[in-house]
């Protein structure tokens, strides 16, 4: 078997541990709105229903990768997943979203109630995973683990609020971006990396280049995707063109966009763009004026600084060899 | 200046403490919504906009009882609040409250989407609090303090749960609700107590006792309180007599009503009870039906055990004193 499949099994049956505390008899239900949710039960439930696990698996390809036994970081990966999972939960009812990965969201089926409770749930669910360190790390381990894992989630919801607010504020600039997506895209993925590093028993220097080819890895993924989500191939990306457009959502590029106070800022703010040929002469001005290519730029460099990060790291072994085709994968995707 | 007096001005600093994480510049409308539901900012801020801090002033008397320094508990303290606090925000979305200690709830001032981050973003907190006694607590006593905590807080989402399910569902039984208010109310006032026993020091057969009487003296109080909010003295209480009738609260007096299958269960079951008169009738039925009765022998049965196991925990000095003091207040409150 696999590397990948290997850890990507294991990251499965930890997360099934983890969730056994709530099988119980008086909190069936409970536990079943966990469950759906992680994409083990219900409708549509199976591999494309929970998700690719990416950030437990690279926290174990980084334990390897320093020369650490994966298995005593499980718990850790576990706890990063959940936690993952439940900022999904709450994002869904923040965003008013019907679907997930093609299935109903939990507040659709359960009501909005029952989804906030049932996110409390996963992140205790999540502390307590990460708490399951001490079977297998020194309890100062433990403690460092918790206090970045902390500070990812409070990064988290930083940025959770940011967009929140970003969503009814006129004025948000380029600066504003990247502290927003600084928390609700990379702080989880550099968590992911120190503490997979820390885990694996590197020092800290080697926790820090993990850690910061996590958090630009994250960035470089974020612009990428705003990137995409106006210029990327119907096909490929499995959004409509243009998407985030018709959402208004005030990705980089629209801000580099603005930012110009050209042609675009002033179609932009008339906000009248309903039709799908405004939206293709939106994008086509958002090009002309330069944004697309600074997007672009902003891309690039973020992924110099994680891949120079990451030689920095110097990963070692397959999983050294499999980290680095991940970030190959996650940065020049295109899709 | 009295213990108690010196014990809550010193849990509000740590509170403070604890939350200006928060305060910086990009996230001040974020820190905002923190201190407004904290009571320390906006209209109607103040001393009764706060809440008494109940727990967390158990907690530090407890630490001191068992011989411990206060000082070496504060950030348990007030993580505890904070895990209160964090609880309420969600609530008061989920019961769709519009007010709470008479002022707006933090969630028709900011919409859903941010209260619901402000409560996670205080669940955050409450954990970084926690890690906090690392300050001044050995690494083991810091880990097992997490795992009281977790347990606790898992326990409330189990409580939250079973709540929310219940009010929509037709069949509720006693049995349903111990579990619920084990959740809902028993079981932050018990860990707590534990908490607060273990950083004192205490071992474990005391910090056993100190949990069963958090534990007991949380159900007696809910209990007491599903009595109050029949049959309360409205001048005492500030609701509305049988205001629980009205909002046809599945209550311990009209659960052992119900499973009667007399009088009251048929009116109940009809539903159609709105004017002065009727709630005055059902409430008048459930008396003499026996339910107010049982009901109260209840709350006392749960009282003797809470008692028993505070004579048990036998706390010392001063604080020592306030424990029972605090205990029979209550325990045998008229509000």
């Amino acid at each position: 078997m696999k590397l990948t499949q290997k850890f990507q099994q294991a990251i499965e049956e930890e997360l099934k541990r983890q969730l056994t505390r709530l099988d119980e008899a008086h909190t069936q239900l409970y536990y079943e709105m966990m469950t759906y949710h992680m994409g083990w039960t219900g409708e549509g439930a199976g591999p494309k229903a929970t998700g690719k696990r990416l950030r437990p698996l690279m926290l174990l390809l980084t334990t390897a990768a320093v020369g650490g036994d994966y298995q005593s970081a499980l718990p850790g990966a576990a706890a990063i997943e959940l936690i993952h999972n439940f900022s999904l939960l709450h994002d869904d009812i923040q965003d008013n979203s019907p679907t997930r990965r093609g299935r109903a969201t939990a507040w659709t089926i359960w009501g909005v109630p029952q989804a906030i409770n049932t996110g409390d749930g996963m992140f205790v669910l999540a502390n307590m995973a990460l708490n399951d360190l001490a079977k297998t790390q020194p309890a100062e381990t433990v403690l460092e683990s918790g206090r970045i894992f902390q500070n990812a989630c409070l990064n988290l919801t930083r940025g959770q609020h940011l967009d929140i607010d970003y969503e009814t504020r006129e004025q948000v600039d380029v600066g504003d971006y990247w502290k927003m997506i600084t928390g609700k895209t990379a702080t989880l993925i550099s968590a992911s990396m120190e503490i997979g590093a820390l885990c694996g028993g590197a020092d800290a220097d080697l926790r820090l280049a993990y850690r910061d080819f996590g958090h630009y890895l994250g960035l470089a993924f974020q612009v990428q995707d705003d990137i995409l989500g106006i210029w990327g191939d119907e096909a490929v990306t499995g959004k409509s063109v243009a998407s985030d457009l018709i959402e208004r959502k005030k990705s980089l590029p629209v801000l580099f966009g603005l930012e110009k106070q050209g042609e675009f800022a002033k179609r932009w703010t008339t906000g009248s763009v309903r039709r799908k040929e405004d939206i293709s002469e939106l994008a086509m001005l958002l090009e002309r004026e330069g944004a697309r290519h600074k997007a672009q730029e902003a891309a690039d460099q973020m992924t110099d600084l994680a891949l120079n990060a990451l030689r920095q790291a110097d990963p070692q072994g397959e999983a050294g060899m499999l980290l680095y085709a991940l970030a190959e994968r996650l940065l020049n995707r295109e899709a």
